[in-house]
C-alpha cells in the first residue's frame, strides 16, 4: 500500500521534505508516496512570507509570521545555500553576501516551482489535531480548512511536524508594563521602524532579535535605543544613542528601571524574550517540549520523536545552519520513511541522543557550537544522497561572520563571502548596507552587482 | 447520577451561568450539578480582565481581552444590572451611569466573590477540543491546562459555550497595507492612546469599535482622527479634528485614498472592522456559523444548539443588553439543564427560531432593535425565577442614551440616569467625562459624589 504522508508548514523544513521526496521521484523511486502538506498560510515560505498582520490572521489563527519590513539576512547567504539548488542557479548570475527578505523568499519559492511542488499544498489549512492510533499504527490528522469552511480528518503514516519554532512569543511580564502609556510589543508583532522613528526606544533581550532590530531602527531614525540585557551585554561596537543596560525592573510611567539604579524614560518597548515551541495541535505524548538548543532531547537524530519515530520534527533546534540543515534532516527523514535506513532500537537510539547532547553541554564558544551542529549535518548527510555542499566550510564562514559583527555591527553586512558550491565570491552591496533604505526584490534586483564590484575596485 | 456541566469561559456569560446554578442551590436544589468552569486566562472577567498584551498570551493562546486603557462603559450601568444583585449593594452607594472598564469588572467580580464561586473555575485552562459521544450522550472536553502542561479530557453531560464574540479579530486587507510606513493594527490589539497622541490617525469602521476608540485619542491627544465608513457615516456631531470619509480604497505610502477621491497622509491605522464568531474547539456539527446579529439561526430560544441542545451558547447576538441578558439566557439554561423547562420538539424548535427571526428582520430603527431585544429577554425571564428587573424599563433607558449620544458624542457620557432595581438616580461624574483623565478604579471611587452632586446643584 502507498504510504501516506503529512507535512505540517510549507516553510523552509516543510519544502524542504517535499524536495527531499522529488528529489527521489526524480531519481527512479517507483512507490512515491501519497503526500499531504497542510499549510495555515495562503502561501507557501513560512516565515519568510512578510505579512503586515499580527496578533491573528484572517482566519483568526496566530499569525505565523515574525519577520519584518527592511528585514535583510543577518547571515551570509553561503550559510544557507541548498545543496541541490545554488543561488546562482536561482538568479542566474552572483549576488551579494546579505540579500534583503524578499530575495531569500524568492530563492526559496523557485526551488519549489522548478519541481511543481505546490500541487502537494493546501493552503489556510492548519492542523488541529494529531492523534496516533496504536493498532493500526496510523496517525489522525485533523486540519481546518478555511477555504471550505470545514474540519477535515485523515489518516497518515508518517507525520512530519515543520512548523517552526520562532512564532509563537515568549513574553514576560514586568511590573508596571500595564500601565505604560505607550505600545508595548513582543519582537514577534514588529513589522515597520518607521513607527518608531524619533523615539526612545526599549528593548527587552540580548539575542538575535535585540540585535537586529535594534540597528533596523537605528537605521530607519530612532532617537535612541536602550537594550537591557539579563545575563550579559551584547557587547558591540553600538553607534551613538544605543545603550546597553542591565535587566529592567519595572516601569514607572513612562520610566523604565534596570538593575543597578540606571533609569531611562522611553516611548515603546519591545520585548525581545523569545518564542516558544508551541505545538497545540499535538497530545501530551506526542509533544516536544524543549527550550531553544542545538540539541533538544527526545528526538533522535533531531529529527524523531523518541518514543513513537513515525512523529518527525524538523528544523526545532537553535540554529546557526538553517536551510540546508533543514534538508540533511529531511534528506534523512526521507530515507528512514522509505525504509532505506533502519532505525536502531530504543535503547541505543537513546543512547545516541545522550552522545550528542553530552557533547553539546560541553560547549563552550560560538566556534564550538558552531563545529558542532555542521558535524550534527555532517552525520545526517553521510548517510543519504543529499548532495554535498561543504558543511564545514560554512561553518568557517560562520566564524569569520561573527567576526565581521565583532568588528562592525552596523557594517558587517557589507562583507562578501565565497559560495561553497560555486566558489563564486560573492559581489558587494551596490552601497554600505546602512545607506540602502529600499529593501524591495525590485530595487535589489536591478543592481549591476558586478559592475558595481568593478566600480568599487577602481575607486 | 449527578449531572456533570462544562462551562468554557469565565467572562461574565460564564459567570451567569455558575451564578445562576449558584442561586438555585442556595434556594434549596438538592441535586447540585457538578459543575466546571474552564477559563483561558489567569483570572476572572473575561473582556472585561484587562491585559496590556496582545496577539498571544504568556501561555502562546490568543489574547482574549479587546479592552483597552481608559476605557469607560459605553452604555449607562442601569442597563446592565444584574436583578440579583445592584450597584448600589455592591459599592454601598449610588455611582454615576458610567463608569470606567475597572469598576464595572469590580462589579462583576463582586458578585462571583460573594458566593466564592471561583471554586469551580480552572484558570489556565483553555478548552481545545469537544466532542459528542452519541452512544452515551456525553461530551468529551480536552482542555489545556498550562499550569500542568498537560491537556485533560473530561465526560460531561451538557457543555456551555460562554467565550464570547469579541476575542477574534475581523481584518480585511486593503492594498497597500504591507507597505504603510507606521503602524496598522485590528482594534483588538489597541491599548494605550497615548501611543497616537499628536498623530494623525485613521479608523477604518463606523461602528462601536471606531467611535469609542476615536473619542478616546481625541480625548487624549491625537491630532485628528479620520473615520472611513462603508456604508453610512456614524453622523455624530464630532469636535474639530474628527473627519467621517467614505470607504478606504487603497494606501500609497503614507497617503490613504478613499472613494470619491478624498485622500489624506497618516501615520497609523486602526481597522475597527469587527469580530469573527470564532470556535476553534467545535466540530463542524457542533459550532455556530453567524454574523453578529440579534438573532442568530440555530440556536433555539438564543441559547440551545437546535442540532443538539445538550450544547448551549451564552451571549452569541449582537448586544444592546449585556449583563442581565446573559443571566436571563444562563437562568433558562439552568432550569433546561435541570429538566426545570422541557425543550420541544425539533419541528416547534426550528419553528420558533423562525419566528423570532422574521421579526429581527423586520426591524427598521434602533429603537425597535432595543425593544425586539427586550422582549426577548422577557421571553426567557417569564420562565424562570430570574428577578424582575424592568427590561423594558431598561430599554427606554437605552432609546435616551441613543438621543444623548445623538446631542453630544463627547459628553453624553455626563448623563445621569435611575436604577430600574433600586429607583436611584446616580450621581454625575465629579467632572466632565472629557476632563477625566484618570480612570483607576481607586480615583473614581475616592470621589464623594453625593457631596460633588449636592455642590454641582448648588452651582
Amino acid at each position: 500500500m502507498t504510504l501516506r504522508i503529512a507535512i505540517l508548514g510549507a516553510g523552509p523544513s516543510g519544502l524542504a521534505q517535499l524536495r527531499a521526496f522529488e528529489s527521489a521521484r526524480l531519481a527512479g523511486l517507483e512507490d512515491m508516496p501519497e503526500i499531504v502538506c497542510f499549510e495555515k498560510q495562503n502561501d507557501l515560505g513560512g516565515m519568510w512570507n512578510y505579512t503586515w498582520r499580527t496578533g491573528l490572521d484572517k482566519n483568526g489563527e496566530p499569525v505565523h509570521g515574525s519577520m519584518y519590513r527592511y528585514l535583510w539576512s543577518n547571515g551570509p547567504k553561503e550559510c544557507l545555500e541548498f545543496a541541490d539548488y545554488s543561488f546562482e542557479e536561482h538568479f542566474g548570475r552572483a549576488i551579494p553576501s546579505y540579500p534583503p527578505r524578499e530575495v531569500l523568499k524568492n530563492y526559496i519559492i523557485g526551488r519549489v516551482d522548478k519541481d511543481n511542488l505546490r500541487q502537494y499544498i493546501r493552503f489556510e489549512s492548519p492542523a488541529h489535531w494529531v492523534s496516533f492510533d496504536e493498532q493500526s499504527q496510523t496517525f489522525c490528522v485533523t486540519v481546518m480548512d478555511y477555504k471550505a469552511g470545514q474540519l477535515k480528518t485523515e489518516e497518515f503514516d508518517f507525520v512530519v511536524v515543520a512548523t517552526g519554532h520562532f512564532s509563537t512569543p515568549n513574553t514576560p511580564y514586568f511590573p508596571g508594563l500595564e500601565r505604560f502609556p505607550g505600545r508595548v510589543l513582543h519582537a514577534h508583532d514588529f513589522r515597520d521602524a518607521l513607527e518608531f522613528k524619533g523615539k526612545d526606544l526599549l528593548l527587552v533581550g540580548s539575542s538575535y532579535s535585540a540585535e537586529d532590530i535594534g540597528t533596523q531602527c537605528y537605521k530607519y531614525g530612532a532617537k535612541s535605543v536602550t537594550v537591557s540585557y539579563r545575563s550579559n551585554p551584547m557587547g558591540y561596537d553600538w553607534p551613538t544613542g544605543f545603550n546597553e543596560v542591565p535587566m529592567l525592573e519595572r516601569l514607572e510611567g513612562n520610566v523604565a528601571h534596570f538593575q543597578d539604579g540606571i533609569s531611562k524614560p522611553v516611548d515603546a518597548i519591545i520585548l525581545c524574550t523569545g518564542y516558544q515551541h508551541h505545538f497545540p495541535f499535538l497530545p501530551d505524548e506526542l509533544r516536544l517540549q524543549t527550550n531553544n538548543r542545538l540539541y533538544p532531547l527526545g528526538i533522535y537524530k533531531g529529527v524523531f520523536w523518541e518514543a513513537n519515530p513515525r512523529l518527525i520534527y524538523l528544523g526545532m533546534q537553535d540554529q546557526y545552519f538553517t536551510f540546508n540543515m533543514f534538508d540533511a534532516q529531511a534528506w534523512y527523514a526521507r530515507d528512514v520513511m522509505l525504509g532505506r535506513i533502519p532505525l536502531p532500537d530504543a535503547a541505543a537510539m537513546q543512547a545516541d541522543i545522550g552522545h550528542w547532547r553530552d557533547r553539546e553541554e560541553a560547549l563552550k564558544t560560538a566556534g564550538e557550537e558552531i563545529d558542532f551542529q555542521a558535524a550534527y549535518i555532517r552525520d545526517l548527510m553521510d548517510q543519504t544522497d543529499y548532495p554535498e555542499f561543504g558543511v564545514e566550510q560554512q561553518g568557517e564562514l560562520f566564524k569569520q561572520w561573527k567576526q565581521h559583527k565583532k568588528a562592525d555591527i552596523m557594517g558587517y553586512r557589507n562583507q562578501s563571502y565565497a559560495s561553497t558550491l560555486t566558489g563564486t565570491m560573492a559581489p558587494p552591496l551596490p552601497a554600505p548596507w546602512l545607506e540602502i533604505l529600499d529593501d524591495s526584490l525590485e530595487t535589489f534586483l536591478d543592481n549591476d552587482f558586478q559592475r558595481a564590484a568593478a566600480l568599487t575596485e577602481t575607486v
